[in-house]
């Protein structure tokens, strides 16, 4: 696997396997790699010739109060990981590289931007959609890889390459889970032994959700309350930030749930300033 | 000249001719071509192996009460200047393709947006920067010409490609003027015979303002003055806008002209509702 850190050298890489006629896909991450990411790894690894994985914890997309400065960082582990599942390329730009002074462009989606982790995180998709812009152009990928534990991102990120034009295809993995159906996260490694035997019921109160549609629950208030009824009885340490059931296009709350429309569930629950996010796509029964 | 209406098409094009190793340029234009654009597409033929010329004007970057609807349109006239000088493709795409339904996604540079021109026209450099984007990713140029006559804009542009690392080369080719001085603009036909007679003061202005500053004035306020004098005396119609001395990469005022600094002089000037940008580049002598 190459690493590359400077990123004049990975767009002078990416321009030339571009003019070998290679396709090229790309994972945009964080870092601190679990099974979720290996699985967008290998998911890009069946979709082109050559995968560039990028790692970069990108300042600009964390509040000042938020985990910018202790999120979870493993370079040893990550270069292991990422070359274990096929990874070419590793791409790890410095911050100031990636935002000299007198840095000042920005790209805006605005209507999806708004809601659910909008509202609680002002800034926070100004800052993805503006960092995968500058990933996107620094790795000229054919191919775009991205997870469904943010729903919200993916979203954006579909919505931003069709507006904008991008000429990438965005591929969206399902959500990968413990075996106790927790939604795997980097942040999950900073939960207590306490938090994290009680963040598996995120997931059961999504099932159960799932559940009461399918057996003919049309209101969405009333799948909001029953989520929310599991989540303070089996999660008391945590703080519920949002349970919503929102059209898969516009994000915008159901207010009834119509046979044949596909719909999102999503939560965010906080314990202590560890925030977990999960969600279900569903598909309402005729 | 091939001409290209089909956003995808476009697309496609660009991209086939990337993977032949072709060197592609693009003149981003709202049409109603006049020598201006015709000197950007012969400095773009030079730096090329294709030329493309867009042709699209942009909704996007005019206000409420602008002139979008009245906007000076030559079809006929633009295909056979175009073909004239060697643009091999013209890409003028449709509105709703631009912009479909539910369009939301948005190109901002801050600082250098606020003064002069965005001052005035709120919106109008988002508007610049989200359809440059969307061009740029259409047609996949190496190289990218845009005008003087719209410093701020060419400015703007710059700091666009550099901060989200587009793999462009941007040039800006020097204001072409009519023999009597004023710069070539579309919009110029708005004039009626009165106001056209008057227009040329701008650049006279401009040019006592370079004298000026050669001959040793160091005090931006005194340029300005004397500026605006001979606005007032020359071009009584005009109502002025703005005229200002700015650093050339941040747009700021200045309030002391340093010998060696590299300065803007910049004006826009009204006739009626026809506004008239011209401006000047000097460096302050020793």
């Amino acid at each position: 696997m190459e690493i590359i850190q400077d990123i004049r050298e990975m767009q002078r890489r990416a321009s030339e396997l571009r003019l070998q006629g290679r396709r090229i896909a790309v994972v945009p991450t964080m870092g601190a790699f679990h099974e979720g990411h290996l699985a967008l790894m290998r998911m890009a690894r069946q979709r082109a010739d050559v995968v560039i994985a990028t790692l970069f914890v990108n300042p600009l997309q964390f509040g000042p109060n938020e985990d910018y400065e202790r999120y979870p960082r493993d370079w040893e582990g990550d270069l292991h990981k990422a070359d274990s599942v096929g990874v070419n390329i590793l791409f790890a730009p410095a911050v100031e590289a990636m935002y000299p002074n007198g840095y000042q462009t920005y790209v805006v989606v605005t209507e999806l931007s708004r809601p659910l982790e909008g509202a609680i995180r002002p800034g926070h998709f100004r800052g993805v959609t503006t960092v995968v812009t500058k990933l996107f152009h620094l790795t000229c990928p054919h191919v775009a890889v991205f997870g469904q534990k943010d729903a919200q991102q993916a979203l954006i990120i579909r919505r931003m390459v069709r507006d904008l034009n991008f000429d990438i295809e965005v591929l969206i993995h399902p959500i990968v889970r413990e075996p106790d159906g927790l939604a795997m996260s980097s942040r999950n490694v900073y939960l207590s032994a306490e938090e994290r035997a009680q963040a598996p019921a995120l997931y059961r109160s999504l099932r159960w959700a799932e559940e009461a549609i399918r057996a003919g629950e049309r209101n969405p208030e009333k799948v909001i309350e029953g989520m929310r009824r599991i989540l303070r009885r089996e999660a008391p340490l945590g703080h519920i930030d949002y349970v919503a059931v929102c059209d898969t296009e516009t994000l915008d709350e159901l207010v009834e749930l119509r046979p044949g429309r596909e719909v999102l569930v999503a939560l965010a629950v906080r314990f202590g300033s560890t925030r977990l996010l999960d969600n279900v796509l569903l598909t309402v029964p005729e």
